[in-house]
């Protein structure tokens, strides 16, 4: 066989519908794509950073950069971490990636091996197991309920996996992307306490930590102690800069896990070279002046806020499905109530809405949770009024 | 074991001394750094390229891009083809990738299980070996012979390999890095002969095939007729945008191991998202007027052309080096007169020579090549001048 047994793994549920879509749109249809989680679509790059990387490319900063990053983006990175949760990091300990999605990457080409595992809280970002498999590892799932607000039990997990043995890292997602709920500093406490009684490396995926509408966002840093740990972050989501294609990773720690895969994942990056320059010193820009990002982002804030509530309202009018009202980051993960369909699963419905409806969103089984949808809720509320009104209509096509 | 055992093979000697040049010119050392092949740090990117990067950029195009790539670089990628080399190629068979380093990486991980084989010319760049190994690959080499103008030996490696049962590919370089030489038509028919009868996917880097000063250059695509293979390019060196990070793959056939490639390579081009946006608008005006682009690169290639041929004569002036002139690229690859030196090695002598003499090359074993160093000949005469001398003071410091 030519292609490798392992990536076979590959997938992306979230752009799984795109090629259709892009053909349907060929042949004259509008599309209404709530798929991908991409502010840059429906809002403006602050002025300042773009600003900042005109003038890069104009000072012909076009070189590769250090492959760990440019250095001063990593400074105002630590400083940044100082700032809103008191971290005392040093610019030696972040690695500038080519997107989070580098950095699942990199994480994973580090740290498996076949037969290890990670632990990922379902549902999850699509990404995460992929990534994991194609290194020959597999997934071990915790449930986030929704019938108790996404609750994580904690404890009947931590019997559940006494006899694992490969267990390599757990993965959190806070806000959490696609349902939309914030950890309490209770609940994380909770999961530090049982990363350190397992001996776990725990890393946290907070790229919404700015797009938060209800309760109090805490950083891992803010209750992990000494504890072995990643932060991972970037400029995709509050600098709406998605296709400036960077992110982060902060290992502030100095334990032997944090030191030796830190060594390896600037290894891995020295591999690719570099990330995009110029942009890194817009990142870096848009750093430096923390209260002037500040004030952008809780204007971003509030809109995506806006729109977030109005959608939860209109799909909670429609009989056919359910969605709790997200805490933070921008999406909306409705139940479907399958009984009253005649469709078989969350992947046919999602496929048939784009084919009759022209709207694109994404199947909750991409996400490891079947019979939901997510919608990215970015777009201007007469946009998601028309998508939800059309998504209620199909289904009152298809009612059983 | 907390990281995976296949990352140790995670490599980048042409950047492990970037971190003692760091720490030495923090200390107030200038570095004169002939390692890293960025015409960037030399050169202008060309302003039309530029302003259609800060037009992408004022007018929000600051999005996630198709995980492809923008269709309209991809078009003007395949008129490209068309013009220089006559290849009819569809803008659905290319796939933009964050520079060729990360092509590199998708193609062994579609490809490669534990125990598969790729076929890699000696001397080879770097990235190639930890790519392959990482997925559990192992490469088997086939040596350019330098005494003989760096000619390779198809015919009795063809021998050599008949009862390998497990190679997925072999990759040429061409024009090539480190060595400098462009493989003639006639050189490279024999390749895809070869390729042919052992029934092997063929990958050529063309990253180079512009900076060429003497004899033609041929695409693989221009003598491949039906077979599979591959073609990797970019926008880092005749654009001069290294630090765009913009590469792409392109595979022209419709054979099943080309289709079913590319299917896989989308799939995880996929996970990624999408490489920097508003780059890929800059790559595509740059690309479409062509004439303007070969004008501009004419340029740059004689002015390489002039650097490369006297700092080649500068290194022969020296009794303890010989370096073949180049043909290609902008490398050049010295051999070492060992017997002279009272140094055990060619990594010694790079070290040793970043300490005493603030001069930054990479190692000749980095490519697989021991007693040799390679020296990137793109800044200006003065300062190759500069380094060269202190190469030849160096050696006559540590003389046997």
């Amino acid at each position: 066989m030519f292609l490798s047994k392992l990536s076979r793994y590959a997938s992306s549920p979230i752009r799984e519908e795109d090629y259709e879509a892009f053909r349907l749109s060929k042949e004259g249809k509008e599309i209404i794509k709530l798929s991908a989680g991409d502010p840059a679509r429906y809002f403006k790059t602050p002025k300042r950073i773009v600003d900042a990387y005109i003038e890069a490319l104009k000072s012909n900063k076009n070189y590769y950069s250090d492959s760990q990053g440019v250095f001063e983006l990593r400074e105002a990175i630590a400083k940044r971490h100082k700032k809103l949760f008191g971290l005392e990091v040093s610019p030696e300990k972040i690695v500038i990636t080519q997107g989070i999605s580098e950095g699942i990457q990199f994480l994973n080409m580090a740290t498996i091996d076949k037969g290890d595992k990670g632990i990922i809280i379902r549902p999850y970002y699509p990404s995460y197991i992929p990534y994991l498999q194609i290194f020959g590892g597999s997934p071990i799932f915790i449930d986030a309920s929704e019938e108790n607000g996404w609750d994580i039990d904690i404890s009947s997990f931590s019997k559940k996996i006494k006899n694992e043995k490969r267990i390599k890292y757990m993965i959190i997602t806070n806000p959490n992307n696609p349902a939309g709920y914030v950890l309490s500093r209770k609940k994380l406490i909770e999961i530090v306490d049982f990363a350190n009684e397992h001996d776990i490396f725990l890393i946290s995926d907070e790229i919404y930590d700015e797009i938060v509408f209800e309760g109090k966002f805490t950083s891992l840093s803010e209750v992990a102690n000494g504890m072995p740990y990643m932060i991972l972050n970037g400029m995709s989501k509050s600098f709406v800069g998605t296709g400036f294609r960077l992110g982060y990773m902060l290992l502030p720690n100095d334990d032997p896990k944090s030191s030796s895969l830190l060594s390896r994942l600037i290894e891995i990056a020295q591999m690719r070279l570099s990330p995009n320059t110029p942009a890194q010193f817009a990142y870096a820009e848009g750093l430096k002046d923390l209260s002037a990002h500040m004030r952008e982002v809780k204007r971003l804030s509030n809109e995506i806020k806006e729109r977030v509530y109005f959608a939860t309202k209109e799909i909670n009018k429609s009989e056919y499905m359910h969605a709790q009202r997200p805490q933070g980051s921008f999406y909306i993960l409705p139940k479907l109530n399958m009984e009253k369909l005649k469709i078989k699963n969350d992947k046919e419905f999602v496929s048939k809405l784009l084919e009759e409806k022209f709207v694109q969103i994404t199947r909750g089984s991409g996400f490891g949770i079947p019979n939901h949808i997510r919608l990215v809720s970015l777009a201007p509320k007469e946009v998601l009024k028309e998508a939800i009104s059309r998504i209620d209509e199909f289904c009152n096509e298809h009612k059983a």
